[in-house]
């Protein structure tokens, strides 16, 4: 129930403004969803909107961009409907970066309804001697609450916004972007501090947004959850593009994790084509309870992926015409997924005309690829993606791939599933136990680009760097 | 007296906010000024600021200007001083192209304490399909209101923005930057109509803001002001950076214009070494009174000439040594200038340290121009411009350029002298009388660009277009 003691907050995340801002059809998309998203935090009435990072495409958004970001943000933050909770921390330190270092709906210049906090993510980061991003400009036009700043690139102290609305209190806790390698160093390091508050310690619901990468892209090119204080209550995880919404429990740190994914697609790929949510967080007291909205004004995007070599029935590769069979086996399947978008689009009067349509196409096994872009003009009318709407693949060469990594996270004696039951402590004390052998592969791969570990490297390029040494 | 009938209206143009902004010595003259010009404001208690155009030297102004124009905005054009007149045209007419179509300090959820009129100039004007500009940003999040802006490129129509204050009336009119070309065009064709309050036409102090050349540039690539309606009572004219602010009569249309200039020096020419002034506009009925306020941030400029041939003491071309001897001269005239500058300074703690020098040399005579680099070494600790303090010009080359200028004008059987005193009925009339002759220019040059009048041509090349034909 919508009480005096209950939070009510609108999470969403990589609303990606501006992304393919100049194609003909597809524009306009982040604009429309941006307009959805914030029309949802009106209606539902919601205490604050809560970003994860990513508001903007470009590190530099076009003027267009900037004007629709602005627009909306205007029509729907502010307004009369009063803001019923409060602020207890120090606000010049949350804030401490503006020029105007307090929270925009204090201001008794503005008339704010709906406060939005934002954490900055890697496409929206600071960037120049100023260290400016594009949010800053909206927060310096009292339009957003930036926090979860940092100016060092060693050390992190983290100072919560201290928010409390009748008997619930809130701690909320953020990380702006910073390059994984580097804020996974300065956990290994113990440099990650996450500042609580000294009174009623254990009475505060700790909310944490960071955006990152959550899954594992190389040995330190992501953040472990186990990395994360276990004092949290919920983590809301920007930069990943999938939504996986429904918060998860992390069984070890115990608390949840809740990934609400991007607002627009923006790659063709299995994860983007899960539909599309943002979440309503209800918090009252330490107790929690997260509604998923689905968004409705997402393109549809259909993926389908097709094995040639699994359908000896229809097609070999030594038939005379085999393509002309290929074709029109590939050709049926993308009718299918159109056939199966305006079903389902029937029901919806938001969803944008055409849709994303992606075959993936694996000709492994003797098959030959064909003149993509001719067999998109069939569907240049029906689908938003005309250009690329088929992808060949070869099966067998993204296997070398996983194993060329896998081999070698071996060489550092740490298997996947090891490092994800590891926990910060247990790590520094591994990282000591094989100082030897480690700073070795970190001496040489640091000389090489400042970063800890650098994964693209293959086994063999390791091998004989520290042969170097 | 400022009394209840008394509008106070600060009026300043060409602010180029982001001028070298990356100059380690003069990068942040723009800002340091504009916040002097809207501390004005906010001390003289002006009931609006009127900008003439190019507030931002960029078209697509940097983070850093953006970050910085909103800052100085937000901090002094909001408050609780309350605004004490009324509007009483229709703002849906007079902002159509923003978003939120009405003036910014009538907006509930705005407390604007300074409202800030502009038109846009050449340097920050709409491009691009959505014909935005960089002023629209701020118009859109509340801190300015943009007039005087059109979407034809055949014809104008003006609506002003009418203003009351106790029993004064001021009807505000505005025409953001056009090509000049154009602009007269459209005078000529009788296509720029301003239109008048129906209640009391005469009763009005009839204000209007242009941002194009005063000064003619050539034929048609200025705005002569005689092209003004004869009704209105003040022109404030942006564009040119000469401040020339003290209202000049202007004995043929009967009205005054103030040409304030522009508040940072963009070009080391004589009229940027004028002393730079913002004004302080007081309009009660139909009476004005334009105070000027000196600008205490503007850095030090200090241009000399000196005619090498006219010192046959000092020294021949023929003589040895000769360079050396005029190095010293020079040196002696930049320290001579340097000196003056000190003086001036010591009364002023706002003026910027470092000066603007500029040494124009006229060498002709047999002369030869020696290495500025290296005499600017001398001064690179003392002077703003240590790359370019010495300007080599030879005297004769320059008066061909206007001879040949002169000529084409003839050929238009229009000498200047006689342009100055025609108003725009008598040019029409011209016009028509001098078809024949006229039509073929006009028709041939049109061709090649789209204007009516192509001044660089040379009368020989013009002649050879009119053979052409």
């Amino acid at each position: 129930a919508d009480d005096e003691d209950t939070f009510k907050i609108l999470i969403a995340t990589d609303i990606h403004l501006g992304y393919l801002e100049k194609d003909a059809i597809r524009g306009n998309d982040t604009f429309v969803t941006f307009d959805e998203i914030m029309k949802q935090a009106m209606q539902n009435e919601v205490d604050f909107v809560l970003l994860g990072g990513d508001l903007f495409h470009d590190n530099k958004p076009s003027r267009k961009t900037m004007h629709c970001c602005i627009e909306v943000m205007r029509k729907y933050c502010m307004g009369d409907r009063p803001i019923i909770f409060e602020i207890l921390s120090d606000q010049a330190v949350n804030f401490s970066h503006s020029k105007f270092p307090w929270v925009n709906y204090l201001d008794t210049n503005l008339n704010i309804s709906i406060p939005v906090f934002s954490v900055h993510g890697n496409h929206d980061d600071p960037t120049g001697t100023d260290g400016l991003c594009a949010i800053d400009l909206l927060s310096c036009a009292g339009l957003i609450n930036h926090f979860g700043r940092s100016r060092s690139v060693e050390k992190l102290e983290i100072s919560p916004v201290l928010l409390q609305k009748g008997n619930t209190r809130i701690a909320l806790y953020g990380i702006g972007s910073v390059p994984d390698e580097r804020l996974y160093r300065m956990f290994i390091n113990n440099q990650v501090t996450m500042l609580r508050p000294r009174e009623d310690e254990d009475g505060w619901f700790n909310l944490f947004v960071i955006h990152q990468n959550r899954s594992k892209h190389g040995a330190t090119n992501y953040i472990p959850e186990q990395f994360l204080d276990d004092f949290l209550d919920l983590v809301v995880w920007g930069h990943e593009h999938e939504c996986k919404i429904a918060p998860v429990r992390n069984e070890q740190q115990l608390f949840y994790v809740t990934q609400p994914g991007s607002s627009v697609i923006t790659s063709l790929s299995p994860g983007e084509a899960v539909k599309k949510h943002i979440g309503l967080l209800r918090v009252k007291g330490k107790k929690m309870n997260l509604q998923k909205i689905p968004l409705q004004t997402i393109r549809q995007f259909f993926i389908q992926d097709v094995t040639l070599s699994e359908h000896p029935d229809l097609f070999r590769p030594e038939q005379p015409n085999v393509m002309l069979k290929v074709m029109a086996f590939c050709q049926e399947k993308v009718e299918e997924m159109l056939e199966e978008a305006e079903r389902q689009r029937l029901g919806n009067p938001l969803t944008p005309e055409k849709p994303l349509i992606r075959l993936r196409v694996d000709y492994s096994g003797g098959f030959e690829v064909f003149n993509t872009m001719r067999f998109s003009q069939k569907f240049v009318d029906q689908v938003a993606n005309p250009k690329d709407i088929l992808h060949f693949i070869r099966h067998r060469e993204s296997k070398d791939n996983i194993k060329e990594c896998m081999d070698f996270e071996a060489l550092l004696s740490r298997p996947t599933s090891e490092v994800l039951q590891l926990r910060v402590e247990d790590l520094v004390k591994e990282y000591f136990q094989t100082a030897e052998k480690v700073c070795i592969l970190y001496m040489c791969v640091e000389d090489a680009d400042q970063s800890l570990v650098n994964i693209p490297l293959s086994p063999l390029q390791t091998f004989h760097r520290i042969m170097r040494k």
